[in-house]
């Protein structure tokens, strides 16, 4: 198939393009090169020595003989690039990535909010209108994110996307099914929030094929493509804004640095491995909603953890010490979290765990490259809420 | 009180600003002058001669010895010039109109879809990023639309925003209030949803005071203010995007055509006169929530028709006749529309009905400008859904 990866250049982006440029798909990649401009801007680098695209590009063709073509463009804002894009080569699947997807830096400053407003939705839209006026019939594919859904669910599982709910009439009780409603935790959770919208929309006037999968935090570093030769290096982030909790326990283990939880740590997260991402994008690909379709909504996450049990595991494993600080971000200091992940399993996915894998990120990647790390970037930064109101 | 209105150019925020100032409020406009720019990209004009901003402005000055400011620019695009008027003037409420609201304009081409979307969430997120930044504690006062409902609601009344749903857990059923799940028709009724998630967000988050005001169909055209002084006109769109279905009966009535009902007339839509509209927005300024208050939400209509029955009506009132045309939306043929609007009537509203009101449209507006109707305007020309998709 034909496949078009939006923000081919990313943490989750790049990994994928190579996984289904390996299994035999013809892949090209659209990207702006954002998330490095944002490193420039923040200061901070990936603890991995990740290559230029070019390099990037020219040592998968060497090792696989395939080649992924780029182009460089703003989906946000080239539309018309877009389109011709879509026309010309005419995709079986665009998977999207294009957005900006870190918490806590879309809470940095009102341009942070701004910005993650405007890319990530402006993004989406131009996507979905340029699917409709190219008249090509592409499955999108987007990734979305767990924090839809809120993290306070009064002990229910949380389903795939949809809930069943029973509303009082004059005529009696109704049955139907909603979406999930939605009680996103920052600017970009609600920017996905607001695509689930984008997406039910256009499915249902243009009839579009959409599956939206619902990612946990994502952890691990390589994958079967990235780690054949270290100019295919994916991402380490362990910044105070793009570093996910569990990376940024690694990187203070292997730089002797106490493990910061965030408040009492009684918070309940869902994860998923780099490889297990990869793996889905390519499961959800195989199985594409038909025309007339609802938007598909799959759970794409493995397991779920206590941010303490992961900071006691990272403890264990390493010997690093545990402290607790204050929590930056406006949310509920505990929770419990079920999350239905039906879809994925029945399509045959078998998860990485935690358990097998995370020895693995501690040697070779977090010790590896401690020396690049700048430990000054590791706290979290970005408040939720500014001063308190003036009186 | 100090009152920011925003889009105060157009066909409800020019006669709010007036109404407002009128009662005694110290009242500001901002507005980008999109309106009328939208006017000369449709080449079409308001039935009623409606006098440049300047000319109205002096006009209301030297009426009621009252001076409205005027700042010409785009709150969507000008954040900064937002966010020093907020810091400068710290107004007490900011009423914001300032977004694209005709639902066939959104959807006449990619380039329309693309600009609504794009128009009306940077301009609300711009707004909430600036109280939020300029630490002002001013209520928020929206205008949304029924249309975020959708119409099919199987015979239950429609409440105000929320929604009281019961889920199975497995510690038994729960109840819990909703937001009303969104059924946007168009794109720009996708617009208002998204709308409410970031009102939602920015409530939880930064405490916000914010009310939501789902207005139905607003008919009519004059209030007690704008029909003191011809230069105070308010618009009358009879055109095919911004026309509402009323206003095209009226005109089509005024001109000998007969009123085209889109497919079979069965549609039920909410209505509420312009005079009703501004003194709405006046009733949720006076009442606001309290910080830490969930957003209000309050249904902006005061009665339900079926469009066939309108045709009737003013076939009945002018003796024109009715042509029954081809549907060009993506909609329902037919439903029922049951709307709660008791807040507002709790607050003293006083509602104009059609059966008052109409007449006073077909001759003091419709029959007295009709020489100013472009009649090749008034067809519905927008499609929701371009040619069938390629095999």
């Amino acid at each position: 198939m034909k496949i078009l990866v939006l923000g081919g250049d990313g943490f989750c982006g790049w990994p994928t393009a190579l996984h289904l440029s390996d299994i035999g798909h013809d892949v090209q990649i659209v990207d702006n090169l954002s998330r490095r401009n944002i490193d420039n801007e923040l200061e901070v680098s990936s603890l991995t020595p990740i290559a230029p695209m070019g390099v990037r590009l020219r040592a998968w063709s060497e090792l696989s003989g395939k080649t992924i073509a780029f182009h460089r463009f703003n989906v946000a804002e080239q539309y018309h690039r877009l389109l011709s894009l879509l026309r010309e080569w005419e995709p079986d699947v665009v998977v999207h990535f294009a957005e900006q997807r870190a918490a806590p830096y879309s809470m940095k400053s009102s341009w942070h909010k701004r910005y993650t407003v405007n890319n990530n939705l402006n993004a989406t839209n131009n996507l979905l209108a340029a699917v409709v006026e190219s008249e090509i019939d592409a499955h999108v594919v987007h990734l979305g994110t767990m924090g839809v859904y809120g993290y306070g669910t009064a002990g229910m599982k949380i389903p795939e996307g949809y809930l069943r709910v029973k509303v009082d009439t004059p005529d009696g009780e109704v049955e139907q099914e909603i979406l999930y409603p939605p009680n996103p935790g920052s600017i970009y959770h609600l920017t996905k929030t607001q695509d689930q919208l984008l997406f039910a929309y256009y499915v249902k006037n243009d009839r579009l094929r959409v599956t939206d999968l619902h990612q946990g935090i994502v952890w691990g570093t390589q994958t079967a493509q990235t780690e054949r030769d270290e100019r295919l290096i994916n991402r380490f982030d362990y910044d105070g804004d793009y570093g996910t909790v569990l990376n940024r326990f690694l990187m203070q283990a292997a730089v002797g640095h106490p493990l910061t939880v965030h408040g009492t740590g009684g918070q309940t997260r869902a994860f998923i491995h780099i490889q297990d991402t990869v793996r889905c994008i390519e499961l959800a690909i195989s199985d594409p909603p038909a025309r007339g379709d609802r938007v598909r909504i799959l759970n794409q996450m493995t397991e779920t953890h206590r941010l303490s049990d992961l900071a006691a595991l990272v403890s264990k494993l390493t010997g690093a010490e545990i402290a607790y600080v204050e929590n930056p971000r406006n949310e509920a200091a505990e929770n419990d979290l079920h999350v239905a992940n039906d879809q994925f399993l029945h399509l045959g996915l078998q998860p990485i765990t935690l358990a097998e894998g995370l020895m693995q990120e501690v040697t070779e990647i977090a010790e590896k490259y401690r020396a690049r790390c700048d430990m000054e970037k590791i706290p979290a930064r970005s408040l939720w809420t500014q001063a308190p109101v003036k009186a």
